[in-house]
This record gives structure tokens, C-alpha cells and sequence, in this order.
């Protein structure tokens, strides 16, 4: 610590992403990033933008943007906010929706920036335990709160929680705004952009980091009641007017163009995840039931800790939570064919 | 506002960046941006990068960058801390080192995000008047205050403050943060980086907006003792681990390796700054010395809303601020030539 720092830097827990070893040729399975490249459209996109207009700032509303996601989804413009990530909408999120001295809730097992968004931001957070099984239970959301955010799927377990139950998370908080993080929703579960025109107080929000590929460009938003949306837009214009670049717009902007790419993509990751969810259970792995592009697993016989390091021995990085409740599983990203053989290759020889 | 809002939104009062209009054909100098393209080498770095590649993550420290920074002005990395554009770098800033229970100082004409950090993060603001002739007095900086911030050359006067008076007021806050934000010093500035390693207390900003003519990519940074990066650091990965993107990473890296595109664009800058301003003079128009890459003048017989009216009319725009001391002022900024002589043939039809 130093005389210098806010008194609150001292305490700030930082969130610790997944590593990026600068190593060649590693199977690398540990950052939930997508085996396919983007669109061959979004790097024509940038490419056209690749010229003597980056000395000018990019449209500070993002227009363009806004404009392709809400058309999209069949919404207005003015129903949808952008950020440099997912995670900087969630960090304005929390700072502008979820501050009313209530604590904000959210599962045991989950996301966790969430609790460093408490930490950065003096808010409480309050933890519900999932199920035995892993699961959410809505009822467990009936009680005073000063928000509720929750994955759809859930990460790390990849578990989906069915829209109903969603729903009626939602219902049962109309007075503060209900987030759901839907980072990997693309991989076989259900968006509940479906339902924000029914309820003001649900906010959806979403990553060009998975599903689409770009997690190299840093891109998300947030879609929900105009309402939401202005006090997300009045944090962002009092932190950082031009958040996204040029660059991240234009390829953003033809990453939504490019439907067939996407649905493709999508569907040959669910088809390697469900063959890595066969394989792992011909080695005696359980598996939860995934509908994200990763799997949650754990072997009988074997700890967590061992296994991602046998498997980091032989090139494979995988990600091991030293965490209660899972601290015997591993989140294992749904790879390329070649990378996800490689990786049962090497479980074979472990387990 | 709104049930759902955090309280502190309804009195928040955003940042309002010079327009960006969508008309073609446009003289714009109202922004600050640099007439001059980056570097061709910028371009092909950056190209380099746009493959199959964005879908992974970048390099959430962004090493590459902060050994380029580090290099370049002969300091080592664990005195740099990256940003998304030097906006983000400052609202950190405010965050991690200017709460204290006591008012972060600034002059009352500067750069109109200051007091909109305050507003956001709950710190309070003093305002210290700048001279009659726009200029900062170091004396007024020596009193009790929580930090200090301005930039030099000061926004939107253009004026620069010499280096033995920016160490002056470092010097006379032992204890308390000293921020010198020099989007605009490579205009002629001179940059106080140079006394960092003398001065814990003291943290330089800088942009590639301006100078390096990357404002569409969205690169700030600053540079200080490591005691000073490391709470910025902690803020930055509790707020959004990665807050750059791959390609302008690869952008900002290459900017920084090209010093004499660098220099040439910079020198092109200031004789065209100074042939507006002797044209103005000509003219009747005051002008304040300017080390930036724009003038503030006013003219004796008009006042600035009326001015840029005019201009605006005739398709030239720049910005006037509406606000006490300075609403007669207009700051321009320094177009091509062609634009600097179309502004100029206006100017003449309007005084």
C-alpha cells in the first residue's frame, strides 16, 4: 500500500482472468475462446476501415452498432448499450443499477468479477448456494436484494436454467433490475432478450467474445427498458465518452450481418463439445450438462489439481478453480477437432 | 430517472464531447484531431494482426505496448499503466489516488471531464481561477487538497506551462498525487516524464489521439512510480481485465517504433498552428500561445457564439464553450492547409 492510494485500493481484490502464456504451440482450453475465426466478413469490415480516418474519433454513441444488434433482435435503438466487453457494461451495471444498500445476489458458483464489482464499488454481495446438483433455484431469489445477476448459462458450470424459471426470477423482483449474463447463451441455450419488453426490470447482457468470435476486439452490450439504458449511458458519458474504436465497430457491425457464419460456428461447437462430453464419460468423467462452449467436469478417482497439471505437463491448459464446492473440476473450452483429441488423448493416459 | 437507477445517477451530469456530425464535406476542427494520417506503419501492424487471431483474447497487460511506452521515454514497464484512450486512464486516476477526504484541485478553465469524474466517484472539486491572462500561478497549487490535475499545454486555452513551475507545484504536494495530463505536448511542450523518477508523487498521462493521430483507435497511458501504477493497475483488473484490443495494441506498438512519421507530422502541426495564428492576428483576433494543436482566440468585435455560427453556416465547425470567462473564445483546431485556408477566407467574411 501507499499514502497515495485511495483508501479503497488497498482492499480491491482484482478479478484474475485466465492465463495467456505466451507459449507456441499449447492446447489452449482454458479462456472459453472460440476453436473458429470470426467471420470472414468482419475482418473484410475492418480492413475497409483500415486508413487515414483512424486520426478521427469514432461515433461516441456507437450508431452503427446499437443500430445492427437492435435490428438484430427486433428492438429499438434506444433499448440497446455497448461496452468495451461484457465486463465493463457489467462494472457500469453494478455502479449504476445495483447501488441501494441492499446486497446484490447472486450464486455461490459463478462468474467471479462479480464479487470484485462488489469489492471496486462498496457494494454487499450475498451468495446463494446453487443446488446440489449445480443448479439455480428461483425461489432462492424471493428475497430483499438490491439486484440479482446470474450467467445463462451458468459459468463455470455451463449448466442453462430454463427461460420459465428466469422469468419468474424476474417477476418476483419488479422493483430492482434482474441481469442476466448471457455470455454463452449461443450454444444451445434461450436468450431472454425475448422478454425485455415484458419487464423493465430485466436487463440482458451479451459478449462478441464467444459466440461470435471476437474476444480479440472487446465488444459487448446490454439490452433492456430504456430506462436501464440511460442510467448505463449517463455512467459511461461520465467515464468514457468513445469506449469503442473504429476498428471494433466496424467489425462488430459485420459480425451481426453475418447470421450464417454465426449459426454455423455455433453448431460445430456444440457438436465438439458434445463429443468431448461422450469421450469424458467413456473415461468415467461425470460431466455437467452444458449449453455453453465448455464443459464442467470431475473424475472419481482424480483431483482437480492433478489432472490440469498432468494435462499443462503434456501442453494442455485447462482451468482449475482452487474454490470450494468445485475445487475437483476442471472448465475445460470446447476446442478445435484436432485440439479436443488431443486433450482426451492425454486425460486417457491421466485417468 | 428511475426506481431501478443507483441514486448518485440522477446527479450525474455527463461529459459532452465535441460533435461528430455526419455530413460530408465538412471543415471539422472542433475535436482536436490531428490532420495528418498515423503512420503507414501503424496501418500494416495493425493489418498484420487482422486474421483468425481476434478471436482470442489480448494480452491483458498489454506488455508489448508497455515495453514500446517504457523504451521510448527510457522507463521501465512497471511505470506504465494502459488505457482505453487517456479518458479511461483518468477516471482511474480519480478513482484510485484522488479520494481522500479533501478537494482535488484544478484550474476552472481546463478540461471539462475533471469535475465529471468528481461528480461520478463523490469527490469534491475546487476549482483555482487561472490568471488574467489564462495562465496557471504554481502558488495557488499549495494547499490542502486531495490531488491536483491539469493539462499541459492547459485545454482549451492551448497555453503550456514551463516545466520548472509544473515541478514547482509537484514539489509543493509531497503528499498528495500531481497529475499532468499532456495530451497536447508534443506540440511544442515540453513533457515533465522526464522528472517521474525524481518524484513519487508525480503521474504523467498521455494520449495517442493527438499527436500520434490515433483517436479512432483508443489508446491512452500513463507513467509514474510503480507504487502509483500498481493502484491503477488493481482499479483497471476490478474494473475490465482487458481494456485493449488486439489490433490497438499492435497500432499503438507500431506508433511508437516510427519516431520520424512521429516528428515530421508533429512539426507539420505547429506551421500550420502558426500560420493560423498569424492569419488571425491579421485578422484581429487575440490569440492565446498556443503549444497545442489548436488556437483560442476571440475577436473584439464578436462574440464566439456568433463566430462559430457563422463558421458553422458556411460548413466550418469548432468549438465554442458556453461558459463564464471564456464564451467569447472559440478553439480551433489545426486542420490541412486546405482547411486552415478555407477557415481563414470565412473568417475574413464574418469580421
Amino acid at each position: 500500500m501507499s499514502k497515495f492510494w485511495s483508501p479503497l485500493v488497498n482492499d480491491l481484490v482484482p478479478y484474475v482472468p485466465g492465463e495467456q502464456p505466451k507459449m507456441a504451440n499449447l492446447v489452449k482450453l482454458n479462456t472459453n475462446e472460440n476453436p473458429f475465426g470470426p467471420s470472414p466478413k468482419v475482418v473484410d469490415a475492418i480492413r475497409a476501415e483500415l486508413n487515414d480516418n483512424l486520426r478521427l474519433y469514432p461515433d461516441p454513441e456507437g450508431e452503427a452498432l446499437k443500430d445492427a444488434i437492435a435490428r438484430y433482435h427486433g428492438l429499438n435503438q434506444d433499448q440497446v448499450f455497448l461496452g468495451n466487453g461484457s465486463d465493463e457494461v457489467l462494472a457500469h451495471i453494478f455502479y449504476g443499477l445495483f447501488q441501494h444498500g441492499q446486497p446484490v445476489l447472486f450464486p455461490d458458483i459463478t462468474y467471479s468479477f462479480y464479487p470484485v464489482y462488489c469489492g471496486l464499488y462498496g457494494i454487499e454481495g450475498k451468495t446463494i448456494p446453487l443446488t446440489e446438483s449445480f443448479e439455480i433455484n428461483p425461489d432462492d431469489y424471493a428475497q430483499p436484494n438490491g439486484g440479482v445477476i446470474f450467467p445463462n448459462p451458468n459459468a463455470p458450470t455451463g449448466r442453462f436454467l430454463e427461460l420459465s424459471k428466469v422469468e419468474a426470477i424476474v417477476a418476483a423482483n419488479p422493483d430492482r433490475v434482474v441481469v442476466i449474463d448471457e455470455a454463452y447463451v449461443d450454444f444451445g441455450g434461450e436468450s431472454a432478450i425475448t422478454l425485455v419488453d415484458k419487464y423493465p426490470n430485466l436487463l440482458v447482457s451479451q459478449t462478441l467474445s464467444k459466440a461470435r468470435s471476437l474476444a480479440g476486439l472487446r465488444v459487448g452490450f446490454a439490452v433492456g427498458h430504456p430506462d436501464l439504458i440511460e442510467a448505463l449511458n449517463r455512467v459511461k458519458n461520465s467515464f468514457n465518452s468513445y469506449p469503442l474504436d473504429r476498428l471494433a465497430l466496424a467489425g462488430a457491425v459485420a459480425a451481426f450481418e453475418d447470421d450464417s457464419w454465426f449459426k454455423a460456428t455455433c453448431e460445430g461447437v456444440i457438436g465438439e463439445r458434445d463429443w468431448v462430453t461422450s469421450k469424458l464419460e467413456a473415461l468415467g468423467f461425470e460431466v455437467l450438462p452444458s449449453k455453453a462452449n465448455f464443459v464442467f467436469t470431475r473424475h472419481p478417482d482424480h483431483s482437480g489439481e492433478s489432472l490440469a497439471r498432468g494435462l499443462r505437463d503434456q501442453g494442455v491448459i485447462v482451468r482449475h478453480f482452487n474454490k470450494a464446492r468445485i475445487d475437483d473440476f476442471l472448465r475445460i473450452t470446447t476446442g478445435t477437432a484436432d485440439q479436443n483429441k488431443r486433450l482426451i488423448e492425454v486425460l486417457t493416459g491421466l485417468v
